[in-house]
């Protein structure tokens, strides 16, 4: 039985307290946060679970073997380095840190405590984006050409992070794991800020690999519609992943182009020969269906028993996190480039 | 009555015989084209016109007035050119020209004889853009924040011009038209060419704006499904606009923020008294739905009648191209952003 | 403060049983199921519930004013019946009851005691269907002319009841409410059995109106796909409410037929100068989106309070039994029309 | 080469002559029409096509071998018997004539003089339409237990025929083919005519089969939206046919039901054991796209060469209007059935 306690109980707490509270294998020891009306709420619903605005005493507590931290971002950094150092593993919240310095400081300081750090990169453990990387795996989509996502709406606009941080996040963590192998090399971003003295609300992000890929991501808080759908193409099918359609999240295209060995020297009708279209059938496999944050809860405390990484470790926050600091670095900048390589030195 | 002559009789030329045929006041002379199999079929369709592939002595015919040039890009210029110094008017397909400096020329040309241009932008002619220019123009979406298109498809490969020239000029040219009065300041572009040798076949564009506005272009010639769908927001209201839709596409939703008067001194939580969210109704207005090209060509025939400038001009095309072609240079160092103060002083 | 019961805890009471433990003014004092494993789970979700397989003590117990029949349509006549001899108010579960009969018999019963029936004709109670009632009685939609609904999916079959009795009892419920003074005189049913020994999976109903309207309900337990589509025609506007839409589940078309004065002895072609078309915007108004089962159970409460009739009394339960009782009848003989007057007369 | 004439240029006609126009091994030589204006349309468009409104002139010319009867519903028997008469072929609009009894004579007559008829259900020869027949022919579909049709808009009101001659017509042309093998029986239909004097605008059809199968098809002209889709529900898939959908017209879903062998006396469970459901992968074959008109044309010419019957036949022809005229007696007489058996007895 591992021992948990969850600091934070704002807009994402409550959901990990729920599903923590059923998760096989748990404990759920404690919930913190400075607003005590919060916690009120918490003894109401869940009569046996301790509360407290005492985040030193909770490290403390030996019951407690893992830390959720569930907080805004810019505290994410000091509540996980002082629950690694009380020797607590701990799972985090996306964005894992507000710098690339602070996620490479705690995934350093968990690997000298042999600790693990889980990030909450939720859409990893559902049935599409699962689907996605098996096809991806597989091959069946061929060389894979692009990622392409929109992820839009009348959002709640925050005041900490821009939007890129609080949306665009999701399809870097997606990407990291869809695109096993594939190394994204460099960003550029572009984006607005509507409201003086606010974050940008509305930006776009250019991801370009080393291969021959590159992705992109539309990300609004001011959208009149909510979209949340991704075009992933391939050199032999290409997939239309739509999060909000009810059942078949995922389409399977058998459509693409066919490049045919005609000479160069043809002069100039040359390509009309070379490029031909292909479109067959569309297949929408079924999913599972199971919540993520189940599934992901699930197979973190099996990690913590195993000392194992997660598929969502720290290594995995610190990669999504270096390349949104890049974009906003970018995006200050109107959409000039920043090489990745040259953020990875200054961690 | 008007005579006319359309050079180029490939993929678009088609339409513009179809519809010159019967417009009212045009009488249609001639069609050239350089390959005369293609000419046998305009006898066929419409005996009474006269076919050539001598552009040359079809400049000469005192019956014609005006020349429409539908060709490919690269041989707009020439052509066009060549029609204005025989003293005829033109009419000449997106994107107007290869280069700002050419459609420059073409501009001063024309106004040193008198003579008009009409650039086809065909969509400004259609009940749906038309529609959302009104919407603008009495005030209705309040200060306009965005506008945010994707335009993708499994297209046609070109091999002369990128994708943006051959899809985003369609948004370059709606933007020029709906947001009357807004200054494009800056580009940035991304994008990749998957195909060897070949123009780029995806690529992502902004267009910074001397004020509170940005706006975007998604546009990709590989994607598994056809998607024409763009968003304009504003403070008050917002536009999706589909143009894939057999009715209803536009829907202006009653959507928005609302900013309140709060001190900005009130500390942390200042912002989120500031920002609220108001939702209210969706209304689609009927559209006016007579064939674009149709309601074009008689504009811009009475245009020439009258020696008035068309709404979409030489100038308008030339504004068009010179964003095209400010994005090309973007996108070929990887989304720097491009002045287009120093765009226009090239020419 | 009202003291309530829910007898049945299978697969709606607990959403009864959720609702009522945050309904104000309530007091949930008892759950009573013959499935003891059942009343474990109510147990461990609300600690200070009293749990109970034992309904003659329920109806014994003073604190209790009202009781919710959560059970198996067969049983709720008597379980309604014992409650309102015990002198307790009664909230039922649709279809009121089994039988016409059975539901006349329950009016007057409650009637007779001067208690309050309800019967949980959930809908009624939602934005979507209030607004549409509002159109309606405000004389928007002009004449009303037909209410067609589909409700279809791959569903739970069931054993005791027929497809009628499980899905079209909504839209009876909601055309009692929507469609006020349009009185219902005869109907017309076909369906199928596609397993034998089970009761009709697929069916098709028409219930027609004193008066220019009709009424069409599509049901069906084994679709592929989920509808929930209702359009309803009037003469100068028509409403298509789509239930699945995640907003906009109401859009109004300003469309319809006009009928103009030409003489009628123009001979043939008189009728096409006659009926002309009109088509005008369309417009989804914003909509109340509270739970319809939290609106319902407050306003019930309300009701027991104040002696007062609900919106769905037990006479709106009973004329919904009525038509669905005779449709069965009507699908029995393969579609032959049965009189709602004799219906009622059996009574 | 075969010889063709086309009588009537009304709404349809058009198609006809333009696909005529085109269709390989066809010689177009004759229009008919009373209304000379319209001819005046088909000598411009069609300057070799002679045109007259003498149709028994029309009958005497020896050039012509087939003729293709476009007029109103009311006029097919006549004009088709005549020119059987004259010894042509005969190509006729659908539904075939205005009564079983007129089906059947034109059936006799040209089985009489050796002659084809071809009767135009379009729909039969529609990727999509081919692609269900495959299916269900295949087996793939296992048992087939329902047909179920919605094809409703805001429609031309028509005078001579009421809606379902006018559009349900397409569907029992569609279950004729997709079906083979299985028999109607029965009918029940109910409808309404909400303008006093037309014939109803509004109307729902019930077809029964001696097996296992119910169809229904929901028809209207006064709808608010555009629906044609047609669900097809067998034992092992089912399949959503939506002819609206640009693509993806057929989505075939591997979903059902399941039925185990527990023993029938198990007491009230059994049933709950014995109904499983299955939902598994959905597909949308790729579907031949040309125009059905021209597939339909160049069959129906190689059948009038070579002496064979059409796909859609008189025979296929009549059996659709037999069930017509059974559910347009049923809805008179308010859903009562009228069984397929005596109505053919009547003729």
């Amino acid at each position: 039985m591992i021992g948990m306690a969850v600091v934070g109980y704002g807009y994402w707490g409550p959901n990990l307290v729920r599903n923590l509270w059923e998760t096989p294998g748990v404990s759920l020891v404690s919930v913190c946060d400075l607003r005590v009306e919060r916690l009120a709420t918490v003894r109401t619903r869940y009569p046996t679970v301790e509360t407290t605005d005492d985040y030193d005493a909770l490290l403390q507590d030996p019951r407690i073997d893992v830390v959720a931290v569930a907080t805004p971002v810019s505290s994410h950094y000091l509540l996980a380095l002082r629950a690694l150092q009380a020797g607590k593993h701990v799972f985090i919240e996306k964005p894992m840190t507000a710098t690339t310095e602070q996620a490479q400081r705690l995934v350093d300081e968990a690997r000298r405590r042999n600790l693990v750090i889980g990030v909450d990169h939720t859409f990893i453990y559902t049935g599409a984006v699962r689907k996605m990387r098996e096809l991806v795996e597989a091959g069946d989509l061929g060389e894979v050409y692009y990622y392409d996502s929109t992820r839009v709406n009348l959002g709640l606009f925050q005041h900490d992070v821009n939007v890129i941080w609080d949306l665009a996040v999701h399809d870097l963590a997606i990407m990291d794991y869809v695109l096993p192998g594939q190394l994204p090399v460099a960003v550029s971003a572009t984006g607005l800020a509507h409201l003086p003295g606010e974050p940008e609300n509305i930006a776009y992000l250019t991801v370009f690999f080393a291969g021959n890929l590159i992705a992109h991501v539309n990300v609004n808080w001011l959208a009149p519609v909510k979209v949340r759908r991704t075009l992933l193409g391939g050199s032999r099918k290409m997939i239309v992943y739509d999060d909000l359609e009810p059942s078949e999240k995922i389409k399977v295209y058998d459509k693409g182009i066919t490049v045919n060995g005609a000479s160069p020297q043809d002069g100039e009708k040359k390509y009309q020969m070379l490029v031909g279209y292909r479109a067959g059938d569309m297949w929408a496999p079924q999913l599972e269906i199971t919540e993520a944050l189940a599934v992901e809860l699930k197979q973190f405390v099996s990690c913590v028993e195993q000392r194992l990484a997660p598929l969502t470790d720290g290594e995995a926050g610190l990669r999504v996190v270096r390349i949104l600091e890049a974009a906003t670095r970018s995006m200050a900048d109107r959409g000039k480039v920043v090489e990745l390589e040259s953020v990875g030195q200054t961690v």
